[in-house]
């Protein structure tokens, strides 16, 4: 791609985002994405085949972000327990940094083609897989639980995250930092292992 | 209400869930939800004032129900690490109990009015603040660390919560039960005190 060519696919992103954000990805239409970009339609289909594939990379670039970093934190040295806690709270961060493609996102997954919703389905349970394995190699060696299985604690952690589009907002009194620290905390805490009995 | 008005109420609800669900709810019209529950538009708005009345009722009914749930768990007699873990557990089980209604509302509740929109979040922020309470009272008592502000931990709580209708299939190999216990002993084990230091 050429420098002449990248500004026009970021801004039929950017416009894309703020009126899926605005009026919904089902009440835009592709000519309101290119009349807001100021480009023509022929030059929309150069980058994108339709309107599910701008939703779908909006969504892409921030979970190829995600996976980088995730990549980068769990391949670090150190041990399990800090490389999973520096996992979790960056997810935080970068959801918290990229809300709006979030929100917008979970809430037309379900208006996506089929292939496309598998795809993004695909993508996304690599990422939840290399987190996994950061859980599970906490099990293995015991510093993490072990009763509950590795899958059900990224359900439940990643819950949390994807859910953040519908109520958190950037006018609150936490910082997308503060609040990853609190929910990786959260989580580190709940895989300690050598917990008392359930009540009954 | 009398017994021969509640069928027809009820029959209205059922269909809009299940076209609501089928379609979304921004793709299918109040003819479309009459003629599938075989009654008038009349009849439907001696019920319902809108379509956004219906959306509302499909997740009132199921908020109210759990809202009684969890006062009964939370006014039981026993230890707050019982009934935390009896109030977690059950709205688990009810939410893939009524998943359609949980899916269909997390989708569409931002095409809701801004006053059905704040009459729904008002509902829920009541059941958020019973439960925040439980948390609380652990808290205060020291069953539960308290270095984590109770509504933080209700927030990271509900997001996996909430979440289900995204991936929660009931072909797959957890019941909802099973999949309460699993998260309400998360939530417990990550409230448990006495935590060691974070990693640095």
């Amino acid at each position: 791609m050429t420098q002449d060519q990248e500004p026009v696919r970021q801004r039929l992103l950017s416009e894309a985002t703020r009126l899926f954000a605005e009026r919904g990805f089902e009440s835009t239409s592709v000519q309101e994405v290119v009349a807001a970009a100021g480009v023509t339609k022929g030059a929309m289909y150069h980058y994108f085949d339709s309107k599910d594939d701008l939703l779908h990379e909006i969504y892409g670039r921030v979970l190829r972000m995600q996976m980088e970093r995730l990549t980068h934190f769990a391949d670090s040295p150190g041990p399990v327990a800090e490389r999973l806690y520096a996992a979790a709270s960056d997810v935080v961060t970068t959801t918290v940094d990229n809300l709006d493609d979030s929100k917008i996102f979970f809430r037309s997954m379900h208006l996506l083609a089929p292939d496309t919703r598998k795809s993004v389905r695909a993508e996304r349970r690599r990422y939840h897989e290399r987190f996994r394995d950061l859980v599970t190699e906490g099990q293995r060696e015991g510093t993490f639980r072990s009763d509950t299985p590795a899958d059900i604690v990224v359900d439940f952690f990643f819950g949390s995250v994807h859910h953040l589009g519908t109520w958190y907002s950037t006018e609150g009194a936490l910082s997308g930092a503060e609040l990853g620290a609190h929910f990786a905390d959260l989580l580190l805490t709940s895989l300690r292992p050598d917990r008392p009995a359930p009540p009954a």
